[in-house]
C-alpha cells in the first residue's frame, strides 16, 4: 500500500468519508487510491472555492469533518476565502494539498510556491508529510485536529513521493480532545447577574445555544428573569421556525445596533463574541456595548453550552412553564411587486419542514428574520467570515450531508458570481438545492457602505465600481449552462409559483428574482 | 486630500493609470477618490482571479504595471492563483489591498486575517501603510518595485483609517532600478562555446530574446554557428508568425523532451531557466539536460538580452545574411471533423495581423505551434505558473492594454471554469477578445498525468474525478448569461465559419469547439 492509499484508508477508518475535490497531477495517486478503497464519497468541484465552502457546509450540518483535495499552492489559494469563512465558523475540515515530490521542490518548477505559508493564515493545524511512512499518522493527526473542540481547519501537505512510495498501513485517530464541560463558577456568576436587573441584562448567544434545546433553555431563563436574549449578527447554524424560540440578532448597521444595546448593564456571553462592529467607520465606535456595561463570559466557543444553560436554568429555578409565548407573523402569500417585504413573505411561506436555509442575501435579506420565524421549522446558516461567495458552496456541502432535507440558498447577484461554479456540482450530484438569486444589479451593500464610511455621494466613476448592471447577468442562462433548471420572476405571484413548483421537486433549481 | 486620494494621485502621476478592481467596504475611500482624480481607468471584475490575471496580461502587453484593488485578506486570497502565475512570468503589478482600520484589527471582526502572511508567498514586495501621511510614499515605493528589473509583484495593504485620514499630498516615484546591461564575460564565454560544436550547442531563450529583434539575432547566430535555438516550454510572450524566426519549445512531456535534448553538450541560457520537468514522476528525472551537458548562463531574467545577443552576434561575426530560410506549413482551411490537426489549421488560418494569442489550450494545443508559425505575425502568451484559470483574465488585461489588436484566447473547458467570470468584464468593457473553448468534457491533461505518474488504469471512481461530462457545460449559454455572443461548432467547416464571422468584429465573442 502506498502513502496515498494509507491516507485514504486512514480517512475512511477515521470517519472522514466525504472528499470534496479539485485534483491535479500531484494528487493523482490519491485519486487512484479511490478505486481501491471502499467507502469514500468524492464530490468534484470545478473551482476550489466550491470545494472548501462545501466542506464548511458539510461540517455545519453533519457535525463531523469532510476532507478536501486541492492542487498545490494555487489550488489551496483558490480555496482560502471559504476556508476563512469556515475557520470563523469553527468548522472542522481536513484539507489534503498536493505538493511536488520532496526532491523536486528545489528546482523551482512553475507550480512551486510556499504552501505552508499560504495555509497558515486560514488553518489552525498545518503539516507537510516528510515521507510515505508518516502519511497515515499525519492524516490521523489532521483528523484529530479537525474533530477537536473547538474544531480546526487542518491542512496536510502531501509531497507526491510520499503518496507514491510504500507506506506501513493505516493509522488510528487518537480520541479527540474531550468536549469541554463548563465552569460552575462562570454559571454561578451568570445566575447572580441574571437573578436581578431584569431587562437590563442581555444573554448573548451563539453556537450550541442555538440548537432547539439551547433556545428552549434560553427562553425559559428569559421568561423567569426578564433578561433579553439575542444572537450575534451572524451564526454558523441556528434552529428557527414555528415552535422554536425566536430571537433577534444584533443589527449589522451600527446606527441600528447602538440604540438596541444602549440600556444593557450586563451582557452574559454564551459562546458569543463581544458585540463588535463588522467594519470600522470614521467617528463610529468599534465596540457596540454601552459605556459601563459589564461583560461576563459563561461559555467559550465549543463549550458545552447546553449543560451550562441547564445548570443556569436550575440555579435560577427556571422551568418550561416560565416560557412566555411569542407572537408570530401571519403567513400569507404576498401579491404585487417584488419588495424586500414581499420577497421575505414569499420565502417564509415556501420554507418546507426541516429545510436548511443558507443565507447570503445581504441587503435584500435584512428583514427576512421576522416573517421566517413563523415558517416551518428549519436551520439557518450564515456567513461567519464575511467573504462573499460563501453560500452556494456551503449549500452544496449541506445537501451532501443531508440528502433528505431541502436546502434553500439565498444569495445576492454580486455574491453569487464568486463561486457560481457550485451549480455544476449541484447538477452532477443531483443535490436537493433551490438557489434564489436576488438580482438587484448592484453591490447594494457597498452602496450603503459608501455612505457609511462618509465618502460623500458617489459620482459616475465610483458608481461604476458598485453597479453590475452593464451587462445584466442572465442567471437562467448561467444555470442552464451548468445543467440546472431555472426561471426568472418579476412579481410576487411569479415568485410564489416558482417556489411552489421547485421546492417539492428533488434536485437543483434556481430562481432569478428580478428586483 | 485624504490618504486614498493621495494614493490614487500618486499612482496616476507614477504612470499606473489602470486599476482592475473588486472592492469592498474598506476600499470605499479609494473608490470615492476616483471621482476626484482624472486619469485612472478602473475596470471592474466579478471575481478577484479575473482582476489579478488581467493585471498580468496588461503588463505583458504594455510593459508597465497596472494596479489592482482587492478587499481584505479573502479578496487577496481569491486573486493569489493568478498572482502566482504573474510572479512566475515576472510581471509587475501594484496590488492595493484594503485592511480594517488600524485600531479595529485587534477586535478580530469577521473579515480579520493575516493579510501580510497571505501576500508574501505571491509578492516580492509587501508593506502595510501605518498612517495616512505614509500612504503616498508607500504607493510610490510599490510602483518603483513593480517597475524594477526584473519587475515585482508589489502588495500595499491600506488600513481604512490611513485611507480616510488627512494626507500630505502625492509622492514621486523614484527612478526605477536601471535595466541591467549584460556581462561581457558571459557573452565572451557564450561566443567561445558557440564558436565550435555546431549542433551540439543549444541556445535556450525566453524573455526579451523572444521579441522580433531578439529572435532575428538568435536566427543569424544559429545560421552562423549551427547551434540549435529553442525556447523553454512556456513563455510570458513570444513574437511569432510569418517573417519571425520560428523556434521549437522543450516539450512538456518528459519522454518527448529527453530525446530532443540528449545530444547537447552545452546549453547557453538567455534569460531561460535550466530545463526542469514541470512535475516529478516516479523513476523519471527532474533535470532534463543530458549527463555531462554544461550549462552557461548568458543573461538572467530581466537582463538586456537584446544588447547581449547583439554583442554575441558581433563576437561570432554573424550577419543577417547568415539566416537560413525556414520552411513553413501551407495554410489551407481544414475540412471534416474537429481533430487536433484541423483545429490548429483553422486557427492558423484565422489569426489576424498583429493578434495577441493567449494560450491555455493544454492538451488540445500541443500541436498548435507548427501551423501557426505560418500565420500572420502575432504575439503568443503562455501560463508561466501552471495555475489554470489563467487565460481568460490575461486576455482581458491584454485587450485593455492593446485596444487596437485582436485577442484570441484559447482555453480548455476545464481551465475556463476557474475564472469564467472574465466574460462579463469583457462584455462590460467591449473588449476585442475571441474566446475559443475546447470542450472535450474531461481534464484531459490529468488523464495523461494519471498514466504519467504510473498510477495504473483509472477505474470508475478515479475517472469520475477526471471527467466533466456529467452534466456537459453549455458554454454558449454561459457566454450569453454574461453578455457575450457565442456559437458552438462541431466540424472544421463550422469552426472556419465562426472564426471568419467573429474575428473581424470588434468586441467579445466565444466559440465552443465541441470535440
Amino acid at each position: 500500500m502506498n502513502g496515498a492509499e494509507s491516507l485514504v484508508r486512514t480517512l475512511v477508518a477515521g470517519g472522514v468519508d466525504v472528499c470534496f475535490t479539485n485534483p491535479g497531477t500531484s494528487e493523482m495517486h490519491f485519486v487512484a487510491a479511490l478505486d481501491r478503497v471502499e467507502g469514500m464519497r468524492c464530490v468534484l468541484g470545478l473551482f476550489e472555492g466550491v470545494v472548501t465552502g462545501a466542506a464548511d457546509g458539510y461540517f455545519r450540518m453533519k457535525g463531523t469533518p469532510a476532507s478536501t483535495l486541492l492542487h498545490l499552492g494555487p489550488g489551496l489559494a483558490n480555496g482560502l476565502a471559504n476556508l476563512h469563512n469556515a475557520k470563523k465558523a469553527h468548522s472542522g475540515i481536513v484539507n489534503i494539498v498536493g505538493q511536488h515530490a520532496t526532491y523536486h521542490i528545489g528546482y523551482n518548477a512553475p507550480l512551486t510556491s510556499d504552501i505552508e505559508g499560504l495555509a497558515r493564515p486560514m488553518s489552525e493545524w498545518v503539516r507537510t508529510s516528510p515521507d510515505a511512512k508518516s502519511v497515515a499518522a499525519d492524516g490521523a493527526a489532521a483528523i484529530a485536529a479537525a474533530k477537536s473542540a473547538p474544531p480546526q481547519i487542518a491542512t496536510l501537505i502531501l509531497p507526491a513521493d510520499t503518496a507514491w512510495n510504500e507506506a506501513d498501513g493505516i493509522a488510528t485517530v487518537a480520541a479527540p480532545k474531550q468536549q469541554p464541560g463548563f465552569s460552575t463558577e462562570a454559571v454561578e456568576k451568570a445566575a447572580k447577574i441574571l437573578h436581578s436587573g431584569g431587562t437590563q441584562n442581555l444573554l448573548l448567544v451563539t453556537g450550541n445555544a442555538l440548537t432547539e434545546r439551547g433556545l428552549a433553555l434560553a427562553q425559559q431563563i428569559a421568561g423567569k428573569t426578564g433578561c433579553k436574549v439575542m444572537g450575534q449578527t451572524y451564526h454558523p447554524r441556528m434552529a428557527r421556525g414555528r415552535g422554536r424560540f425566536s430571537i433577534d440578532r444584533i443589527p449589522y448597521v451600527i446606527e441600528l445596533a447602538l440604540p438596541i444595546l444602549k440600556d444593557f448593564k450586563n451582557i452574559v456571553l454564551v459562546e458569543a463574541n463581544e458585540p463588535i462592529a463588522f467594519f470600522a467607520y470614521p467617528n463610529k465606535p468599534s465596540e457596540l456595548k454601552p459605556a459601563g456595561c459589564e461583560i461576563h463570559r459563561m461559555t467559550a466557543w465549543g463549550g458545552n453550552s447546553i449543560a451550562a444553560l441547564e445548570a443556569l436554568s436550575d440555579a435560577l429555578g427556571a422551568k418550561p412553564s416560565d416560557v412566555k409565548p411569542q407572537a408570530l407573523a401571519e403567513l400569507t402569500k404576498p401579491t404585487g411587486g417584488l419588495t424586500f417585504a414581499t420577497i421575505a413573505q414569499a420565502i417564509a411561506c415556501a420554507i418546507p419542514e426541516n429545510a436548511i436555509i443558507v443565507d447570503e442575501s445581504l441587503t435584500t435579506g435584512r428583514g427576512f428574520f421576522p416573517p421566517t420565524a413563523a415558517a416551518a421549522p428549519h436551520d439557518w446558516l450564515q456567513n461567519m467570515g464575511g467573504s462573499i461567495g460563501f453560500s452556494t458552496p456551503v449549500a452544496t456541502g449541506a445537501a451532501v450531508a443531508c440528502p433528505d432535507r431541502k436546502v434553500i440558498c439565498m444569495v445576492g447577484d454580486g455574491s453569487s458570481m464568486y463561486t457560481i461554479q457550485s451549480l455544476w456540482t449541484q447538477a452532477r450530484e443531483g443535490l436537493n438545492i433551490l438557489t434564489v438569486v436576488f438580482a438587484n444589479r448592484i453591490y447594494q451593500i457597498l452602496r450603503g457602505e459608501f455612505d457609511g464610511v462618509g465618502a460623500g455621494a458617489p459620482g459616475k466613476r465610483a458608481m461604476d465600481m458598485l453597479t453590475i448592471d452593464r451587462p445584466t447577468i442572465d442567471f437562467v442562462a448561467l444555470a442552464k449552462g451548468m445543467g440546472v433548471e431555472a426561471r426568472a420572476v418579476k412579481s410576487a405571484e411569479e415568485f410564489n409559483k416558482a417556489l411552489a413548483d421547485f421546492v417539492p421537486v428533488k434536485g437543483p433549481h434556481l430562481i432569478e428574482v428580478q428586483m
